[in-house]
């Protein structure tokens, strides 16, 4: 059986669940390495995923030996089997914040377990660690994103929208090993950089703009996140004075950054410094990067504490409503002692000229 | 109020719920037009949209009077304005099939409602009627769609991979409009083929390959879905027997698509045709196309019937298995006496020899 689903196994086993029913494809992805529609079912005795007979030729090209799991095909099921796959498991778990209301209702009714109980985020909590294999996919999506940084530098021109360079960014990641982008691409200039979450316009791009470029990519199914924030022509003593405390901040979590260090105490020192300087901190400072894009550990508010190997992002931003809005983010190796920089462009203030 | 949520509240009505809570963001952005995370209350008095501090600014940008709603920061709610959003309501309807069990638990926890009622995908049936606003963005993407089609014909050439013609098609139709993609593209060739959901993969297209492309594109949110199969230099006389058995049957079901037409009837009728010449029909020949790529109405074997200015997919195929598949898909608009074909690509038989 591969290390992730016996790990797995290993803590149902703490949690006193005979099975599991795991529905979401990202966990499924991260167990199995399988990305077709399915369910996967850990039973007392085997792993079994169940899929269309679509997928079927597609799964067994993906699964090896190692893998242990028995495909079926969904149309060769009748209700005893459901019935039966878990038989004798008085408690079995499922993914209570992937499941619909109606699924849960359809699972109960199907597989006729005494306790379906929620496991609350058992796979995601799994998934913080990264394996070896794991953070070297990560680290190639970050040198794909870091490699898309320095062309778009050169790329952007006046009169160019944001429509543009956000499609040019995400042009260039595809054209250079990704397998996708990891989350829609976010290129906000002049007033739009206020809006940290702002959706590519058709504004243009013109003399004196900010522009808050925030982009990643996918390898082998694992992200990258990283936000850059650049200056057309020039900077006003305004914006480089917030870049500056933006960049001062987000420097001073990266040294806290390792194994034990509190989210709640880095975001605190953040805040704490922005509201001393006039400033509010709107969202929080990072989340975990893997196999989604916002993954656990979330790092906010909440004593929840980093370890060695959770890849996770630093990204302090400061947006004034209307006028303009600055972020810098990195997606960050935590480890023993301190942390690595997996996104490595250059933080210095950069006014392009092209 | 803007007419689709006039439409729904009517319909609530009609359901004894005097509220609903809106979920699902597919559905908020029909209602709507907002893109942006939250949650879309319809309140006994007021339609309520909650976001978080980050998308305030764009959301009130999105908003005309005429939608009649009011938004609101998360942050500044607390316990008591949650308890009192749906304050007289005896019955509030909420998305049993996109609500996580653990979202239904906490709203009944958060909103103090009486009965929390499933509504029985009624925002998806009312999306199944297109207005004529929603036909144009579809006909559009189906037109990028097929100029796809006809550029990545003249460019695919021997020795290239799956993986790049499928980037190529993105990229093509990113530069020509479409604001996304619709899906996953599929480049299936030879033996690949036979997976009606192969993943792009490495393999070369070579001579005599059978080439399965099924691409779409988003145009202001709005999806196409195309499958055409084309030759490489040549075509053997089964696979000749075969594409035109598809064909036939796929221009057979595209006589039949009207208002009224009964689904199950027109899968019967293929799956009859390809049992007698002996082969199976795997899947469904169809479904709704819309917001969301796959929606209501299922085109296959239950008793469903197509209305006029529902958007459906008209897809047969055969598959045989580590040999070769033939699929063959157009968009279709059903109207009262006949149906209009939204993707135009000739369906003649196309043997590429670039």
């Amino acid at each position: 059986m591969n290390d992730k689903i016996i790990c797995l196994r290993n803590k149902l086993k703490g949690l006193d669940m005979q099975g599991m029913i795991v529905s979401n494809p990202i966990n499924i992805k991260y167990l199995t390495n399988i990305e077709a529609e399915g369910i996967l079912l850990l039973t007392r005795k085997e792993n079994i995923f169940i899929t269309d007979p679509r997928y079927i030729e597609a799964v067994n090209k993906t699964l090896t030996i190692n893998d242990e799991i028995t495909v079926y095909n969904v149309s060769d099921l009748d209700m005893h089997d459901y019935e039966n796959f878990f038989i004798f498991c008085e408690n079995v778990g499922f993914e209570e914040d992937y499941v619909t209301y109606s699924k849960y209702k359809q699972y109960m009714h199907q597989y006729k377990i005494n306790n379906l109980v929620e496991t609350e985020k058992l796979i995601e909590k799994q998934r913080m660690i990264k394996d070896s294999e794991e953070i070297e996919n990560i680290k190639k999506a970050c040198e794909i994103t870091d490699n898309a940084f320095e062309y778009i530098c050169k790329y952007i021109k006046k009169g160019m929208t944001e429509k543009q360079i956000a499609k040019e960014i995400e042009k260039y990641m595809l054209d250079n090993g990704a397998n996708g982008i990891a989350f829609d691409i976010i290129v906000a200039s002049g007033e739009n950089s206020s809006m940290p979450h702002a959706i590519p316009t058709s504004r243009q791009i013109k003399s004196n703009d900010v522009i808050v470029m925030d982009f990643g990519c996918k390898y082998n199914g694992y992200s990258s996140d990283m936000t850059r924030t650049i200056f057309v022509e020039g900077i006003t003593e305004a914006e480089k004075n917030i870049y500056n405390l933006v960049l001062e901040n987000q420097e001073k979590v990266m040294k806290e950054i390792k194994d034990e260090a509190n989210c709640r105490i880095l975001t605190m020192m953040v805040e704490t410094d922005f509201n001393v300087k006039g400033y509010t901190l709107d969202h929080s400072i990072g989340h975990g990067v893997g196999l989604d894009i916002h993954e656990l550990p979330f790092v906010g508010k909440k004593d929840n504490y980093l370890k060695e190997n959770m890849v996770v992002t630093n990204e302090p931003g400061i947006y004034i409503p209307g006028i303009f809005g600055i972020r810098i983010e990195d997606t960050i190796l935590v480890k023993k002692h301190d942390c690595e920089r997996l996104t490595k462009s250059s933080k210095q203030i950069r006014i392009i000229n092209n």
